[in-house]
């Protein structure tokens, strides 16, 4: 296949998921019109094999898993997906597997809403960039800051089994409850909608609960007082990967109070002194550093 | 540097050109507000060091050309960049020449208008895409279909010289013009604006004059005849660089008729009969690949 042949195969692969734009793919760019009134959220994210993901890996999970690394910080925004750009660096040997991955965003995509509406394609090592954007009315959106002393921190869901199966050198095992949590993140899109105006501030956990946990309080100039009886942690995972662990792509957010149908757990509370405690003690921070 | 603190030096390099942003760098997403009534205009780009650029070349001019590369795809479509947002793959090493790319971003988007509000570093070879965002009202927005026959075919500048230095092999010589026109192209923002309501269709030529005149005839079911007399011959390069070379992201259009005030070259005119004439003789069309 050629480029042209390999964009109209990938295009078939997308199907209804490369559909819905006010111009789609095949032009120089993309058009999308907004709803009217809402910001345009947007964000980056690049997975690169051998780094983010092995290089061995099928396309199908690594597709699926770019995606909803980057649909997952639209959720954090409270943002509603509206449109994604992959561009995909591959060798040419590479073309069956770019196919798969573009079977898993499009499973993604069909699951979180927003449609792929362009790309690029280029030759050279396994790296998969995925742009997302998406809509929120201006005075809903969720930031990092805003978090307020004695509210309450949450999670929407149990940590570490990703941060296990990397651990446990266990990614080429598909069948591995902790792989598939690793490859198959669901971006949480919903309960970022279902948090405008129920949260303070909110992030994804994608560096580790602390790490991102000292994000959000850097942001308000605020600390948190954790209970570690009370952190969530996920199947084949115990607690140091729970605080340290990336890759869950949970969202952690502060609150006064949750509605019962929102489905979050408490795991602390917003401290007005700077600092992270776990169950009153000084707890030290590690977590997912791209450099050192 | 870690990751933070070398995020941290690249918004440095930036400055006012990472800035203008509902939100900007330093939470999950990025927001803007987009004009009421426009479309949002998207493309991305990815750039690999070795494959698109020499992997000794300084960043500067690599950052300014991934740049206007990509901003250039909003050119043929005659919008306004509004947000960018760039996914930069880089070993440890190479974080000077991380900010110099930085530096050539900036001096871009200075040129341009826009700004660069998010982006995502990874460790990997080197590697950058832009993801560009520009807006425009929905009624004028520049597509490649839309040509009638007998309108003219016109071009915004001179061709072929980025793909003489390619030829050349003179990359790595910045002083050389040819060099600096494959390593500096101005993305025509300023002529796709002026070319809204004018040009019936348009394009970037990136991939070569012949092969990129080729897609916008098969969008309008037409053809072309061009003159070679007529067609504009970059500093050191020669017709054949001009017909074939891409890279020099001038803009191709039609149009029935063209203000003087825009300064564009007609090359020939749109034929109802499908495929490209030279001369009145048939040609053969080549041009870049990026896989085969």
């Amino acid at each position: 296949m050629n480029e042209f042949e390999l964009i109209d195969a990938i295009l078939e692969v997308l199907g209804p998921s490369a559909r819905g734009g006010e111009i789609g793919p095949g032009d120089d760019c993309a058009a999308i019109s907004l709803p009217p009134h809402e910001l345009l959220i947007s964000s980056i994210d690049t997975l690169i094999g051998g780094v983010h993901f092995p290089e061995a890996a099928p396309g199908e999970p690594v597709g699926y898993r770019s995606m909803m690394v980057s649909l997952s910080d639209l959720a954090a925004m409270g943002a509603a997906p509206v449109q994604m750009l992959v561009a995909m660096a591959l060798e040419e040997k590479d073309q069956a597997w770019a196919l798969a991955v573009a079977g898993g965003m499009r499973d993604a995509v069909q699951e979180t809403g927003g449609a792929i509406l362009g790309g690029n394609l280029a030759r050279g090592p396994r790296s998969i960039t995925v742009s997302v954007h998406g809509s929120c009315p201006a005075d809903r959106v969720l930031r990092r800051s805003g978090a307020a002393a004695g509210e309450g921190i949450y999670v929407t869901g149990p940590l570490g089994s990703a941060a296990a199966a990397v651990a446990a050198q266990c990614l080429s095992d598909l069948d591995d409850p902790r792989t598939r949590r690793y490859f198959r993140p669901r971006a949480r899109i919903e309960a970022g909608l279902a948090l405008r105006g129920v949260a303070s501030s909110c992030i994804d956990v994608s560096d580790g609960l602390l790490q991102d946990l000292a994000h959000l309080g850097e942001a308000s100039g605020l600390g948190a007082a954790l209970e570690s009886g009370g952190i969530p942690v996920g199947e084949g995972a115990d607690l140091e990967h729970a605080l340290h662990g990336g890759d869950d792509y949970e969202l952690l957010f502060t609150a006064a109070s949750v509605p019962a149908a929102l489905d979050a757990v408490r795991i602390g509370t917003v401290t007005s002194a700077p600092g992270i405690l776990l169950d009153g003690e000084p707890v030290a921070i590690k977590g997912y550093q791209h450099f050192l």
